[in-house]
């Protein structure tokens, strides 16, 4: 027991990550009641689809498990409303001001923690109140940080200068990953990319075998001058690179992104006009597993690792 | 004792990074003197003063050394026929075709490393005969590789793929980095950054205290048209940006970057027009030490790290 699996009152710490068109209540539910924490990705959903999500999740596990929130979502206010109505035990709030929400849900009874990027929106997340914050590095999937500041060198930094837990995001998905964040002084571990690979993940077979597939350099963080991004370099990726070398507008960079990008390529399958967003260890994801099972073999391979540095090889 | 200790005939597994106008002889033999391996950065050097490096070297310590070559330098050759004359015991090779040299020094009697940034370029290695890799990250100051694989994730695939020991670079300046790269399979581990800030580097005091000062996103790697590399955000900086949001041609890239740009800096120590080369780390770097103290410390936070991981804060 550590301190993420006392505050979650969960049995492992393996946060599945809340990635929009990936994490639906099959997904979180499944990881739930494997023993760590499942979360229901809402940053894709609608108001209503998301009330349905938090039902159905219910109803197959009575583990803890999370909503993801990103708090620039247009209608907030309505997941707000059904997470605090539907006694949601976590919310992992994203891409907003801390401040703004974490009282309100405190105060309805829910633990709350923040995803973030530096060390320095680690601490004004602890000054908002919030429980734990998940920290994440340059090599994670989707939106990311402007400082390029990697899994390494993050956690240490974050750790070193906040008080309360935090959770290791971007390039997880081994055991020895795990154990590697564990020793940089992270309370739990936030798989992405691994689950997106999962049986229960929402994400079109298209985008699954695609990241089966994806080898070393396969994923870039682009679109630095909005949000920045780490996706898959397919056709997409390649127009918004040709608008950068011609010097586009950030208007027509808007432009060629349009609407629908996401769910086009991750929910929809279409690998060359859609915005694919993974990690770099897509490298390493080789099939597509049940979430029972990718939770089995991180935790074996963590347990094997940690037994292996007792060895006289470890010692100088 | 592993294979990268037995390798190189010495005590820890921590190599100093052969990094341009900071590594001397001084640095080396200290590093070598206290059971790492010291390294001799040959790419900031004429010929008669690496051959003047290395005699000193040899003078200042029994113990095994090495030399950075970066195989493009100009006069490579007489570089290579130094190592070759002093029987330098171990050539780390760089920025170049590990095929060209390797047999030749290895003929001569001296052990092999070549520095890469992909797995791709790990196993062309070891195909070319070398006898062990560092394996750098994104996070790592200097020359770095296109694919902007980060250390967490570089690791695990290249120990993956390649039989030869492996040395892990990039975000290591701690005890708590040093065992979270073995825990991902290196068998060592390369600091660079760190030991800029020793009193035994010869970087100018300027940039010595300039890394000391270094807060997060302070570095930025840049100039990804020719060698990428990783820098303090300073005034030159700057000026390599207004080129880049003026869509500059490559000649006036390279114009801008003109020549000894990284010996005005880091040599001579000025700040606003030279380049500062230095890792994502600066950031927890907060004073100049002897080498011999860094080592102590980084050994220290290893093994009681390692200790604690047996406590049952870690059983799940």
């Amino acid at each position: 027991m550590n301190r993420i699996t006392k505050l979650f009152g969960i049995e492992k710490p393996i946060i599945q990550a809340g990635m929009i068109w990936c994490s639906p209540w099959q997904l979180a539910s499944a990881v739930s009641n494997h023993g760590g924490l499942g979360v229901i990705g809402a940053g894709s959903m609608y108001p209503d689809v998301l009330e349905e999500h938090v039902i159905k999740c219910k109803n197959a596990t009575k583990m803890p498990f999370a909503v993801n929130l990103p708090l620039l979502y247009p209608d907030i206010d309505q997941h707000i409303e059904t997470v605090i109505k539907h006694k949601v035990p976590v919310v992992i709030t994203s891409a907003g001001n801390p401040k703004t929400w974490t009282k309100i849900l405190k105060e309805a009874g829910i633990t709350v923690v923040h995803v973030v990027s530096s060390a320095k929106f680690a601490l004004k997340s602890e000054s908002a109140g919030v429980d734990a914050v998940v920290a994440e590095g340059f090599e994670a999937g989707g939106h990311n940080g402007r400082e390029e500041t990697t899994t390494l060198t993050l956690i240490q930094d974050v750790t070193n200068k906040v008080s309360i837990p935090v959770i290791a995001a971007g390039g997880i998905a081994t055991g020895k990953s795990m154990l590697a964040a564990m020793v940089l002084g992270a309370d739990a571990v936030q798989i992405g990319s691994r689950f997106v690979a999962s049986e229960e993940s929402s994400a079109h077979l298209n985008f699954k075998n695609r990241v089966v597939q994806s080898g070393e350099g396969d994923t870039s963080l682009t679109l630095k001058e909005m949000t920045p991004v780490r996706m898959i370099k397919n056709e997409f990726y390649g127009k918004l690179q040709s608008a950068y070398s011609e010097n586009a507008s950030l208007e027509h960079l808007k432009e060629l992104l349009g609407r629908g990008r996401a769910k086009k390529g991750m929910f929809e399958g279409d690998l060359n006009e859609g915005e694919l967003e993974i990690g770099q260890v897509a490298t390493y994801i080789n099939k597509i597993q049940p979430a029972s099972v990718i939770m089995d073999e991180v935790i074996l391979e963590y347990h094997n690792t940690r037994r292996q540095l007792s060895s006289k090889s470890f010692d100088f």
